[in-house]
């Protein structure tokens, strides 16, 4: 039988030219998380089917790349529907697996615990152009800190990276939800609506103030809760957004609000103005909402000037890890948006900096073992020096093979000859 | 519904402590290798299931973990067995995968294509101790070189991998496909007979001489035919076995033997012999069998002191790309056994070199956001003075938690008060 050559339909093989950047930006990411404290940790790329169908994934748990079971477990005739068949998936993200990783480790980490993954997530969306079912996902938690110092963290880690990788004059938009539910109930709409309410000012910066308030009154909300709330976004404009939209809103939604939300808000932002270190902007955006169902406080969001989307995001969740342990832990988490960047940087014709410097030895064909022997001590001693040395044999177009090589990077061509 | 905190059955968590050791492995692992021109490549974990299942991965076939169509495609109740239900396959090697990747991209790549890879692989084998159904494969490999510069570049590549990371007096074992057939054909065995013929010599460094002399006569074959294959293996003996035992099997074989196979092993164990840069044996075995099929040539094994069992291997396979391409082109890979070495150096008490200096900076509950920035700001000048920082509320049960932050490496612990 004929074999496929292409890949999985969807998942793409990476070449060395964009791996070269993958695995630098990877080692960026890692050392600059590792300077913050953050442990590197990794979890299988399978869960209990169960675990990852437990409404926490929202939309994602429809694109569930299912594991099927194995010898007698397997009863392929008798099975009626899927779950027959099933016993473990392919994780969607790293959020899941890392709670129940907690879950599971909790004695034996630090607390508070601060993790790092990198890990590839698969999703069967339908393939389109730059957009896998495979990719890598780049995740930095702390679980067990209830204060905004973890918010504090998570943001100035990022940002440091995304400005290590050289990008600059990004945005990090910030929200809460706990604000975002005050508007609404301020508004008048009722708790099972705000689900569609969030669904619609999700799409702000798309369709306008005008498109949001002629979704929400297409819906059947009344006239009235929907030009109060558009009234909110209107007063957080009118007072200048930022710190005073911020002010605004705790004043005007009294009664709605948690108390704390106010001072939580403007604390993260004061204290990662005074810190930060890349060059971006902390933005209180009221608009931001985040699709995922299991934030629970602070969310936010990178946006770059180059890309349209957005380039990673996250927020706190506390209500995940008692899921599993039917006890609450406070957790908070962050996502660089990994295959966005490297995307950014070879558009940009990147160069990894500090590269091993290249020699290739070209032997000619017909050498003896002995002179062989020689060569490749010599390309040891080179090696050891640091540099990088490929051994290759001559071929008949030389010329053309040299021309090549040069193309790969090879500055030093060094040949050898029978005598 | 209860979530269970637990790994999917037979794969682990992967906590701190062990992390970082992979960590450190796998970069001393990539910087080698690619010292030595190999360029890293990725291919995707899951491959069409008839990529996967065309025999020539051996016993792995029957470990595969399947994945389940999606929509549409999948058709439960009309399922009449295991194939209607499936179209993708976790991989259970690199090579497959590397092979495939090489058909598709060849006109992208250099050649000879020196590949390196680090990946997961999935087999569903019976979980047991230390043996997982999740775990890591480092392969590299040389597509499209006929000569033994591959062997003898790989050779050296892995063991000098290996000698960095602190390994001493392993031995790489040698043999040849090509002597192993002729051995069995010059005995009088048949070609249909060989491969159970391999499989019990493969037993010999556990049974014996008279023990595989045993199963042989137990499978009916020929006393005759039994004597003068054992008695190859004696006269490689009374030669003084090396480079001795080779000369000795080629003059014997006559006839029986390819005219450069001689050649090619002596001059490998010369080349690696002479530039060799770890403490190591390259030692000729004529009992090295190694499992899978589709090995054409000189085939090698990683033997550790520490260990049982093998620690890496790999071999020339020739045949390979042509089932993709339908036109062979030259292979040889070299896998070494990172799971194992990462046990190694766990079990030894192996600690990570040249790491960050780390510091905590321990803050008093309360402090106003203005206070918290400063030290935040204090604790960026120091990450980027090269330490790793963790900044973290002061628990009320301080002695406890500094004791704790000790215990993790941190040397240096700095409290911040309120006034």
């Amino acid at each position: 039988m004929a074999l496929s050559k292409k890949p999985v339909n969807g998942m793409k093989d990476i070449l060395p030219e964009e791996m070269q950047v993958r695995d630098y930006v990877q080692s960026v990411i890692k050392d600059t998380y590792r300077s913050f404290g953050f442990t590197p940790i990794e979890t299988p790329c399978m869960e209990n089917i169960a675990n990852l169908s437990n409404k926490q994934g929202g939309e994602n748990e429809k694109l569930i790349f299912k594991v099927m079971k194995r010898g007698e477990k397997l009863k392929v005739e008798e099975a009626k529907v899927e779950a027959d068949l099933v016993d473990f998936g392919m994780r969607y993200d790293l959020t899941v697996p890392l709670v129940r990783f907690y879950s599971n480790n909790a004695n034996d980490l630090p607390s508070p615990f601060k993790a790092l993954q990198m890990g590839n997530v698969w999703r069967a969306d339908r393939p389109q152009r730059g957009r896998y079912r495979q990719f890598m996902q780049c995740d930095i938690d702390i679980i067990g800190e209830p204060s905004n110092l973890a918010e504090i963290e998570l943001i100035l880690a990022t940002t440091t990276t995304i400005g290590k990788l050289g990008f600059k004059n990004f945005e990090i938009r910030i929200n809460e939800r706990r604000l975002l539910k005050a508007m609404a109930a301020y508004s008048g709409f009722a708790e099972d609506q705000y689900d569609t309410v969030f669904i619609i000012l999700d799409k702000m910066d798309k369709i306008g103030m005008d498109g949001v308030a002629g979704e929400l009154l297409k819906e059947g909300y009344p006239q009235e809760a929907v030009d109060k709330y558009l009234g909110l976004f209107q007063g957080v404009e009118e007072a200048g957004g930022g710190l005073e939209g911020i002010k605004y809103l705790a004043k005007t939604l009294e009664g709605f609000l948690e108390a704390d939300v106010e001072q939580n808000l403007l604390e993260i932002i004061d204290s990662v103005e005074n810190a930060k270190t890349a060059d971006f902007k902390l933005v209180f955006d009221p608009t931001l909402v985040r699709g995922m169902g299991y934030y629970t406080g602070t969310i936010f969001e990178i946006a770059m000037p180059e890309l349209g989307a957005a380039c990673g995001g996250g927020g706190r969740y506390d209500k995940m890890v008692g899921k599993f342990t039917g006890q609450d832990v406070p957790a908070c988490g962050f996502s660089i948006g990994f295959e966005r960047i490297v995307l950014l940087l070879l558009e940009s014709g990147f160069t990894v900096p500090n590269q091993r410097e290249k020699v290739a030895f070209l032997i000619e064909k017909g050498f003896s073992a002995a002179k062989l022997a020689e060569v490749i001590a010599k390309a040891q001693q080179e090696r050891q020096a640091g540099k990088q040395v490929l051994v290759v044999r001559m071929n008949k177009n030389k010329k053309f093979q040299k021309e090549k090589l040069t193309t790969e990077g090879y500055g030093d061509i060094v040949e050898f000859f029978n005598n």
